[in-house]
């Protein structure tokens, strides 16, 4: 038994018998299980791959070889191998152990994956890069990253590079984030089957040396078919292996042993369970312990209760979205957000009407394109962060075309735990620069129904933007606020300063000028973009002040925009604001923390309207 | 014969016999080696497709079903039989006919596919929305498009739904814009070898009704590999057809034919001829008759001469980067640019270092990013538009990590011929959205060079960006003007008006400014950011006014930055731009043409300097 906490490096995996070894898997399975009890995190992913991770350092050298996680929430076995056990209780906390692989925790840390499918890219740049050929670069990733256009693009690179050799695991888990969706997995469901060749393959390679097994694969692809089919892997230049127990310890082990001497491209493909060795995330199909909150070990339940009358922006938005197909057809099309965009039910009603895509944000894009150019409403779905992945697609084939298609950006503003791959602070940039696009965000869900019923009649894309937060009131479709106008709202009349925000920051806003009570208006920049412009001429010459608060980063922000409209107009005006420097990182930790960190606490806010800064 | 001019709609083609539509095939043949001979445009991909474009029209029901083209500028034939071969003396000209499909031009025309690799996607959402799921949608996709990972996520989606019937003619006409490059390239390649059993497929086709071939298909997949290997995109769900003879009008229409009555995805894989039916444009190796400048028909030769001291920028990036590899060692990573970016002496000398990886700008971006995490140099090359496509990964995997990448955007600014799907004016705003990112734009070729040296000593991600345009000048790697910090050059000192530019659009403003005698400054924005604070400052309090004249869209451009920061400062100076609305959608024509009817003429520049607008 070692102790976890005392772990320097990963160096002391090589010197373990097999016993050991599977000693140390259970003891980082209970660690896991206890520690993010406490602390909340990934759990069932990671629980998955204890095994697999620790092969790994038990076959490859992590001093020369690299280790890719896609995405980069499986990694915390990785992590605790390489000396952060003693750190997870501040996992994912302010200031703390970041949930995603870091570069700065760790030199062990090589590809901050924290949006999926790219480490099949960076390995074939690393390869290529290695000045020494022998030195291995492998990449753990999931049945659900794959099938994304980028991990496309880098299979199809890679599979094509005979003298070089990535070794791709896919760990596959038969239950990804929402369930894995098309013709790919259905070709990873057929490779689960057992196959009389797939077992006698497993065979060989635990009896055979290594020549005997290649001859026996090159026999194989000469009478290829006979007892097996082809299968997509193969087609794209890889040694396949597989499907590999990739909770058996020596089945891994042997497995990487014999890859590891392998001159071309391989995917191993090892089925892994998610939530291995913790029986309520065994039984889990909800993907409830995909990313868990503090629970009780005893009985897998979170310690905080839910408040039956706290709801997220993503349950309202789902919730109205019911409401409103009740009234009129319309699709739904999301990369991978079924579950976390509360749409489960949603897609059991209609299931002819909702196309969760799998992570493929591109193709999402594209097909709600081809959606509305066919005459059809369509709501697509996004998370901030994801959305970037669309770009030219939502420029080029929805706004370019000037398509009404409904553009829902869930997780907007700082994001929180998640960290720097996560924020969901450079939408508003990106949108700005696209033709014939509205941009709004509710402040409330009052707000939010009206925005999206507008929305609906509008004629153009539109993107509505809300954020994470937990948001404590009743909801009820029918009580909202009709809005018919692309404009502001002012909230509260006041002299001398303006404050316009948008979102529940307004409300925050409003608090604090309650609180202290400030003489100043406050603006609900209900929509960022058009510009008022009839209203923001008004406050040009009532105000002395104008401040713009904003939790997205400067460039492209409502407040350059409106800067850039009162030169137009030679305004005699000041205007102040709040945002984030563009080359700012904002790190993980709770939402709050971060906003009092990086310049937008209370403080803040109450400074720059009082003019103290 | 018919008068191609004289064409109304397509219907008459249905009447016609297979001797006719042979005859019109090569009617029309003969008419776009005529027209291009004189207008220029994509000569060799259309003279490839008029078999499979003439078969679309007879086999399917244009009235009813939807014909997508991938990409749009295979759509030659296609407007012909729509009724626009009148036009064909406009194409690609201010006003004229567009060059890509275009729904302002013809209802025909249902999806504006720029962009390549985009219309599988668009037809899943098409086929989702068509109320009779009888009306058909047929993709004509080549073997470029079909390998971005867009594509692959719509095959991956589409060939999960056998309940829709998207046909997709992959086009293989073995020579794409660049060569096709990974793996699913060289499974083509074997896929077009000849089978026992393709032939015997091919030979079932024509002789028994369809209910006879449907089982021999089911038996075939019972007995799969005892005859074949299966295929990549039989493995994605498809019902796969080929490799059939694209440039014969019977196997078109035949194989047509038959898939039209298939009750799932279908792919036809059809090899064809690019250039077929000209001599010049069949031996053609180099993708000298992808898209021509007008030529003289007998000789194959381009009718303007080009002068001996005349280069594109991309030419001289090229140059420079030959005579930098001579002296240190860094790689090239650029999807499908090889031949457009003017690389090929590169390539050859340093193969090892080259990667020309297809129409894959994602993989692009993460492979870039994987070697510079690796601590090599790496030179990512985009045209602007294209780099719109990793917008995620270039923000994400390299800016984010602030990896010494030096981004060449080529095709910056206003584009010309290609129009609306490819101007370059977006990239300032997302780049400017980027942490960490440097922009720079060369005036001229010393500047270029100078810029290029900068950005290989400097410590973090770099965009340098050039236009299409052509310099008259000689081009000499040594004749540079040395950069060592990232400001602004002031070109000629006046008073009152400082004009600030960047790009060659810096020295059309100087000769303006020359040739009417203002008193004024001109100033080259080499670094469009970071901002050059300290000149600004003095700036604002040494002239009365600043112009700001920019190539691209007004949101996130370097006037609005020039804005922010006068208000920071307070500064009280009026700050005036010419640039494009960002609503604005700039068709396509000569450059010189856009920008003089789009608000950058040099009326309008001499205008906005003089203060009368």
């Amino acid at each position: 038994m070692i102790d976890l906490l005392e772990i320097k490096d990963p160096s002391f995996i090589k010197k373990m018998t097999i016993k050991e070894l599977k000693e140390l898997a259970a003891q980082i399975r209970s660690f896991l299980i206890e520690s993010l009890s406490k602390t909340g995190g990934h759990l069932s992913s990671n629980l998955g791959v204890v095994e697999i991770t620790i092969a790994m350092y038990y076959v490859f050298d992590p001093e020369k070889d690299k280790f890719l996680f896609d995405v980069g929430h499986q990694s915390y076995v990785h992590k605790i191998l390489t000396g952060r056990a003693k750190e997870f209780h501040s996992l994912r906390k302010y200031g703390g152990l970041s949930g995603y692989i870091n570069k700065d925790e760790s030199k062990y840390d090589v590809w901050e994956s924290g949006h999926s499918s790219t480490t099949i890219s960076a390995m074939a740049g690393m390869l290529l890069a290695n000045s020494n050929k022998e030195d291995k670069v492998v990449s753990l990733i999931g049945d659900s990253s794959i099938m994304n256009g980028v991990a496309f693009e880098g299979l199809n690179f890679l599979g094509s590079q005979r003298n070089l050799t990535p070794i791709i695991i896919l760990n596959d888990n038969k239950m990804s984030i929402s369930k894995s969706v098309g013709a790919l997995s259905k070709a990873l469901s057929r490779l689960r089957g057992t196959k009389l060749w797939r077992g006698l393959k497993r065979f060989l390679i635990f009896i055979f040396p290594t020549f005997v097994c290649n001859f026996f694969h090159q026999l194989k692809r000469g009478i290829k078919g006979l007892i097996q089919q082809d299968n997509i892997f193969e087609d794209m230049g890889f040694d396949y292996y597989g499907p590999i127990k990739g909770n058996d310890l020596r089945s891994c082990i042997k497995t990487l042993e014999r890859v590891k001497k392998n001159t071309g491209p391989v995917l191993i493909h090892i089925l892994t369970q998610k939530g291995k060795g913790y029986a309520p995330s065994e039984y889990d199909k909800e993907g409830d312990f995909h990313g868990v909150e503090p629970f009780d070990i005893q009985t897998g339940k979170p310690l905080k209760e839910h408040k039956l009358n706290e709801h997220s922006y993503s349950e309202v938005v789902a919730n109205y979205l019911l409401h409103k197909r009740d009234q009129a057809p319309f699709f739904v099309v999301n990369p991978a957000m079924k579950v976390g965009a509360k749409m489960q039910k949603f897609a059991e009603l209609y299931p002819h009407d909702f196309y969760d895509v799998g992570i493929a944000e591109e193709h999402a894009a594209d097909m709600a394109a081809g959606m509305a150019l066919s005459g059809k409403r369509v709501v697509l779905l996004y998370y901030s962060t994801f959305s970037q992945r669309a770009y030219d697609q939502i420029l080029n084939d929805i706004a370019r075309q000037n398509l009404p298609v409904i553009i829902g950006i869930d997780r907007a503003g700082v994001v929180g735990e998640d960290g720097p791959t996560h924020q969901g602070i450079y939408d508003i940039a990106m949108f700005q620069s696209m033709p014939n696009m509205t941009i709004a965000m509710p402040k409330d869900t009052q707000d939010l129904i009206g925005i999206f019923n507008y929305a609906f009649i509008h004629n153009g894309p539109m993107v509505i933007r809300y954020p994470r937060k937990i948001i404590d009131i009743y909801f009820n479709t029918l009580d909202y606020t009709p809005i018919i106008y692309p404009g502001y709202e002012t909230l509260k009349k006041g002299n001398d300063t303006c404050v316009i925000s948008y979102g529940p920051d307004v409300l925050k806003i409003l608090e604090i000028v309650n609180k202290y009570n400030l003489d100043v208006s406050v603006i609900n920049a209900r929509f960022i973009r058009p510009l008022d412009k009839e209203f923001l001429k008004q406050a040009f010459t009532s105000y002395h002040t104008i401040v713009v608060i904003e939790q997205v980063i400067r460039n492209g922000s409502l407040y350059q925009m409106i800067v850039d409209f009162a030169n137009v107009l030679s305004a005699n005006i000041q205007i102040k604001t709040i945002s984030f420097d563009a080359n700012m990182i904002l790190p993980h930790g709770r939402i709050d923390e971060v906003l009092d960190n990086y310049g937008m606490s209370e403080q803040d806010i109450l400074n720059i309207i009082k003019g103290q800064n």
